[in-house]
């Protein structure tokens, strides 16, 4: 019945590394902020418009916002320039750079649980009836 | 005006990472998800009462549907012992240790990012008017 996964954590080490990953999910988290992200590291810099081309889904009014946030906390930069008519466009500062780590281990375990998912599912339609769950395969 | 961060991803690379991200946080992603996994990391098995002391915040129905598509995902099992009173006990599942490097890449960013405001804050109070964004520092 007792039975822990991987480390034990003290709790004054459970609590920091809940607050950690809490502050990290504060600025990043949610729906688009990481998508936003790896869209403008395609390219360099994006108008508005093109941005909200390349993901799927978003609204004016999200991507207005989420790009008002990004800016904000420092992951994007807006450049204006002055021409006829006026150009805005977004792109990464340095400091972005330093999510790499993240991105790339959110992208490694979607790959896997989506190969998973896979696999579920063809376990599934071989024996109807049992619906297998990750921790079976 | 031009200015590519990091990897330069052909449009299908950043398709394919994209949605490998975007699969990732559909499934871990939001306010909750990742801290009841980092809870139950600590202690190994938690009833009900338990975590939601532990999860600071969180309402009995928000952490309710949450262990429910946490279970539905093959995270978490749920235990339901047989006594009088009956106890159910939430425990993690073999195949949430996949999760570990995302956890420690969002932690260790999440410390990083901390430092960085701390600093911000800091080079804020000794220069007031100049609100320093992460990127400059």
């Amino acid at each position: 019945m007792k039975h822990t996964k991987g480390l034990h954590l003290s709790a004054e080490e459970c609590n920091a590394s809940l607050s950690a990953v809490g502050d990290a999910l504060y600025v990043i988290g949610g729906k688009w902020k990481l998508r936003i992200i790896i869209a403008l590291r395609e390219g360099g810099t994006k108008r508005f418009n093109e941005l909200q081309r390349t993901i799927a889904g978003i609204s004016a009014r999200v991507l207005s916002n989420e790009l008002k946030q990004l800016e904000l906390n420092g992951f994007i930069k807006r450049n204006v320039y002055d021409r006829m008519p006026v150009v805005v466009e977004y792109e990464l500062t340095d400091y972005s750079d330093t999510l790499e780590d993240v991105l790339q281990s959110l992208r490694a375990w979607g790959m896997m649980h989506r190969e998973t998912l896979r696999r579920r599912m063809k376990a599934e339609a071989a024996a109807p009836g049992h619906m297998k769950m990750p921790a079976d395969l």
